[in-house]
């Protein structure tokens, strides 16, 4: 088949691509991102291109819905509809683009003694002889055990194909890593012995490198989950892993090859060989869980939605095409449920959840939305499909939170206030500026109770049959599209909180309990760090308690992992608040669905089966 | 590069190779082999191929050396020295053939209560529903501890990446295959649990299928280790593998292409699914465990020969390329030494030599042969170069024991009587019919004790310069070359034998033992099985002593794979053995030297102390 070059501006990255793969797949060969949202349907519209020269496949009846004939005739288009009929040069627009992003990857300051799993061993052998024939391995393992008293019973495979060429290149002084009573790996004595703990977002990877030996955090970073490309919630991937094999198989190397270039970066961040990574704690929902593993996800995608596996694994880093030492492990906390993960045992672990005395509410904001209700040491779990919604996605002007992004919105009478990211000129608006948005369009009477739009302000218009409020508009970006947030978008972010709220409504009442008996909510992850708490209370997102029973702790998970990277104690301890917790099905609560349309209102007010009572404003905020 | 047609006549296969790939390579792509036992340096000579059609480069001076100008006039060639400069057709003579052989797959009869290292429990599960959401793997392993009391630590990656479909499928009635505390397969109730001994040797590999609950011989077939093509003896392998990382791992993918053919035939001869193999056990000499394990064997080829590892193994199948169950372990028994292997270990377990009263001296004669001598129950063990001659490697007319090869020999008067492999006509001599041939011409007076051949007898000529008995000449092969055995044969095979006798003799000194004290000589393998012993003791291979203190036990490698394939005891009493042998380096004994010299004389003899005494023969044959 020919093969055309596609080039794309203004990166001025190019490639060959042939005329069966659309120009979405043409950027994703050559790993560079483009929004897409909706996996390749044409639906999202977030992957739009200009075509500036060159010929390509006719506009679908998608792209017609997305672009007005005077867009097409500029040269608008989709990139996942569009198709390559000579070489091409494409205009990529900075809305459509996966920018590296902002990372929450600070998280709660706990300490731990550090055991953990692998610990090394200097040793000093003797070469052999004419006088002592004894073969290198088992030279090895004879002092391991009478300079050391380590007894292991076996040596990776990988690290006995090096041992031989390896102890001679070290001169028989070697440092030897243990991990129950298996050799993983032989290095020399000034090696360091580093763990890595990955938080395994849908949207985003998150990793942390870790000094095994003191529990030192080296450095830590963040990278954009390649499956997104995919569909930006776990069902969309998980139908497209259930389409074949092949399918599941590309998910698994998305995810891998995102965490390998992280591996990769954090160790090029301190001077580190990836080889000295020893060990690899992973957290992240079910679905993400199964889809790194390349375990089958369609007994997830229907009822009961049963895991493969809850388990704690332990797994050879090589079987998952993960590049640390050849013998080394990763080890995967247990998951809950089909839609509580692993991620969320070890929020809760990194907060002791087991131990916290009183009524404590724990809540991960993301794409799906993980709720604890931790009643003196006993946990009830729920999980909440709040969608990507708060990410930015499927929101007409939203994105990730990336530079240029609108984090911080106030409306004062007629004009609209806000802070971008590294304070760059705005682009699209992410999750903390959506809710302040909405928070301020509220309190200001353009959003009433029920979430409905009015024409009352200098700053509502309407396009396309619908109102939309215009927080920056074409003239002040210089002609480029304004950044909007339409009736239709409050609409999904309705849903999205009314899912959250109802959550910690079924908790309270399937414990018998009031929203003011909540000592404390704890909320976790990279959005729900940004928020204003404000902001979300009055959008009744969350319930309205004194400000101070709010606590955001950022990446918890991500501290969870770190914990059990480092101690074999909190390992157990995670496996035992895995068992403790009492998972209950949202769906088949009692009052769910009342609750749930209840939750869908603005402002303040208290939920009491399925009922929803005011509060007047001007009392219980500040 | 261009590509041109390779024809092969008269087996009819084809194929396409390049300008770069010589017609060894070509035929090597193709998976039949062409002889070659130098390593395609052009000196052996036994890759022989005629050009019937098509353009081919120069002759080298190697080619000069084996043809005629005649011979390469008629389009004579070596197959490794010959590259293709168009479409060519080639005729391999069946001598250049490496064929599929007679193998010695019959062994000691022993008999061991069964208890292998993976037992199958059989399971009922209840399907989850709404109200029993437990993962599949975790209720795999809950109801295995339930139903059978067996707790398991953990399931098999690749067990776990089918489990969820497999239970379904299954109806959750499956059969749980456990090893330690690993799940590593399921299947349905009517699966079997079939294990495979694979004896790895220099030339042939064979492999045992067997019934892992009934210790059962289902099927046993052999196959030629595909990595002869680089050499004939284990050193010319780790020479070839010593060149480069490429070749260490194209040396492991041959032997492993064999086994997995192996495993395939052995599977199609009883009906059975390769994946319904649970366990391997695998024993070689220790450069070929190095070579199929791609550890590193610079080490084994130089001063003090130390191996990477001697210790008992458990690796993972698929770490191995080996095709059984996913989840499988391949055990690979301890070596001892760098040139006493595994196979060895096996040998001395089958003849639960640790146990045996009184002296025995038992050997598995080889391309390279181990001598144990065990004297009540102590084991002492030497390891003697013995070259591939007895396999009919750099013999002129020799060939391995296949079909149309002499394997019984008699000269009465002027007259040859022989007998060939399945009666076919003669196409070359195999190692017993060289055996029996070297015998008869020193009883008939054609050699002499130190092995010159005379010019005393009708079937003896001079061709290129040196004397050669005529077993059977052109005209009766329609004139095609004759079978004949050289001068320069006679020479090698001296040194072969000489090897053999050595060791005996170092072993009974360091023992301080005569020739006398032996109650018993144990003769395994496949080549000491099929010898004609009163030949051995003609031509002083080894020791007169009365014949009926001689046992051929055949494969007793096989024998012992297949004992610890089915009894955990078993493997723990060869750790035993191989612990307790005394190796023995060879040159390094007292009075080698002399020993060696003198062992190469022909006729009936006594050795000690280096020194030579002969004996009559009509006293002490028969």
């Amino acid at each position: 088949m020919t093969l055309y070059r596609i080039e794309f501006e203004p990166i001025g990255q190019q490639g060959k691509s042939s005329a069966d793969k659309s120009m979405l797949e043409c950027a994703h060969q050559l790993n560079f991102g483009i929004r897409s949202t909706c996996g390749s349907q044409g639906t999202c519209h977030s992957c739009k291109i200009k075509v500036l020269s060159g010929t390509v496949s006719g506009p679908t009846s998608n792209e017609r819905e997305a672009f007005s004939s005077q867009e097409l005739k500029e040269g608008w288009r989709l990139a996942c509809q569009t198709y390559p009929t000579s070489d091409c040069k494409l205009d990529i627009p900075e809305e459509s683009m996966v920018m590296r992003q902002r990372l929450q990857i600070e998280g709660l300051k706990v300490t731990v003694y550090p055991k953990p799993p692998v610990h090394a061993y200097k040793l000093s052998l003797s070469a052999p002889s004419v006088s002592d024939l004894q073969a290198d391995a088992d030279r090895l393992l004879q002092m391991l055990k009478k300079q050391q008293g380590i007894y292991c019973r076996s040596i990776d495979i990988d690290t006995l194909r090096n041992l031989s060429p390896r102890l001679r290149y070290l001169n028989w002084q070697c440092q030897v890593s243990v991990r129950d009573d298996e050799v993983i790996a032989i290095a020399d004595w000034s090696s360091r012995q580093l763990g890595l703990a990955i938080d395994l977002g849908t949207t985003k990877i998150a990793g942390f490198l870790v000094d095994l030996n003191t529990g030192q955090l080296l450095t830590a970073k963040g990278i954009v989950n390649l499956q997104a490309s995919h569909g930006a919630d776990v069902i969309s991937r998980i139908s497209y892993a259930m389409k074949s094999p092949a399918e599941k198989e590309r998910m698994q190397e998305l995810a891998i090859q995102a965490i390998n270039q992280l591996i990769t970066d954090l160790c090029n961040d301190v001077g580190a060989e990836t080889t000295e990574i020893l060990e690899v704690v992973m957290v992240g929902n079910t679905a993400m869980h199964h889809l790194a593993l390349c375990l089958p996800v369609k007994q997830l995608a229907y009822s009961p939605f049963v895991p493969a596996a809850c388990r704690a694994l332990d797994i050879k880093a090589r079987d998952l095409g993960i590049h640390i030492t050849p013998g080394g492990y990763v080890h995967l906390l247990p998951n809950v449920a089909g839609f509580v993960g692993a991620d969320h045992v070890a929020m809760l672990l990194s907060l002791a959840a087991h131990k916290i005395k009183g009524v404590t509410v724990a809540l991960d904001i993301g794409t799906n939305t993980e709720i604890s209700l931790i009643n003196n040491g006993q946990i009830s779990t729920v999980s909440c499909a709040s969608g990507p919604a708060f990410e930015g996605v499927h929101i007409r002007s939203g994105m990730l939170a990336a530079s240029g992004a609108i984090e911080w919105v106030r409306i004062i009478k007629d004009k609209v206030h806000y802070q971008t990211i590294d304070n760059s000129p705005p682009i699209g608006i992410c999750g903390s500026g959506i809710l302040d948005t909405m928070a301020q369009l509220y309190l200001t009477g353009i959003l009433d109770r029920s979430g409905k739009m009015k024409d009352n302000h200098p700053r509502v218009r309407t396009t396309e049959n619908q109102l939309e409020f215009v927080l920056v508009n074409e003239d002040e970006r210089n002609g480029r599209p304004a950044i909007v947030l339409t009736q239709q978008d409050i609409r999904g972010l309705q849903l999205a909180k009314a899912a959250i709220r109802t959550g910690i409504q079924v908790l309270l009442e399937i414990n018998s309990l009031s929203e003011e008996s909540i000592g404390q909510v704890i909320i976790a992850g990279a959005f729900g760090s940004y928020i204003d708490i404000t902001s979300a209370i009055t959008i009744g997102m969350l319930p309205s308690l004194p400000l101070n029973r709010f606590r955001q702790v950022g990446n918890a998970a991500g501290v969870g992992a770190r914990l059990t990277l480092i101690s074999q104690r909190k390992r157990s301890e995670a496996q035992t608040i895995a068992a403790k917790i009492c998972y209950i099905e949202l769906a088949t609560a009692p009052y769910f669905m009342q609750t749930f349309i209840q939750a869908g209102y603005l402002g303040l007010y208290r939920m009491r089966n399925g009922k929803r009572e005011e509060i007047d404003t001007n009392l219980s905020i500040k």
